[in-house]
């Protein structure tokens, strides 16, 4: 739980400066070797999703690309790009939060941590204090469209 | 053709360098305004595959992760990562050169593209030039297994 409650501790990061919800950490032998939180629109790229920031600076902190023996937990299943660099880095293990039933690629929309003719598996645990992180992001969204409303009627 | 043509020559430099061949520009009206070639090795870093270093690059030029307008030319079927970052940015066409069986997600062991439940579709063009993009690819496995055998040899 104190990897997942870091994880959650850097979505609250993001939360404050109003980027969608969503932290990570990676894990190496016990120890937290790199994290990350969304930053999307702050830095108006697409590869500041959180987990590619924590596995951009994984990479850089033990100088190899391959993270085989580190698990990766994240407050939301992870989407297309960051499932890929999950695969891409062998990173044998990935725990999430909760769901992304939209973009979901361990299982909600498609699995790519177990097809079929990849060289590499990923385990995946889902779950793990999915009350917390998707209360969060409900948060998150509730607020969005509160302060749209009263942009809406400002106007 | 120029396009192609320019993906390819940075291809070449990925090659010069060895690493696995594959080079990429993304290209907005008529123009392309970032480029990229592999380097994973190089960087020892995931995220340095050809795509997301011209994806990275293009965000930070027009300081938008939203890439509607563009297309992406890649000698190499990307990978789910780099498939991902192009839906994630929301690019709108991708043409590459050869197939790539293992790990491509344009449709050789998936289709990441035309996933029913994704808000984003990409229009996928495949094959322009594809024997230069393969032989090229060919060229560096084949000077790969000679140099493990001299080494080989050597020992």
């Amino acid at each position: 739980m104190i990897y997942m409650t870091q994880a959650l501790k850097n979505a609250k990061k993001a939360f404050k400066i109003n980027e969608i919800p969503v932290g990570c950490v990676v894990v190496r032998e016990n120890k937290i070797i790199s994290q990350g939180y969304n930053q999307r629109n702050k830095k108006n790229n697409v590869l500041y999703h959180a987990e590619m920031i924590a596995i951009n600076k994984a990479c850089k902190k033990i100088n190899d690309w391959r993270l085989e023996n580190c698990i990766l937990y994240s407050t939301l299943e992870p989407c297309a790009m960051c499932a890929g660099a999950i695969l891409q880095a062998r990173i044998k293990k990935i725990i999430f939060g909760c769901y992304n039933h939209k973009f979901g690629c361990a299982g909600s929309v498609i699995n790519l941590f177990e097809q079929e003719k990849f060289n590499h598996k990923v385990e995946i645990i889902s779950g793990l204090m999915q009350n917390e992180c998707e209360c969060l992001l409900k948060n998150f969204f509730m607020m969005l469209r509160k302060t749209k409303k009263i942009e809406q009627k400002e106007i």
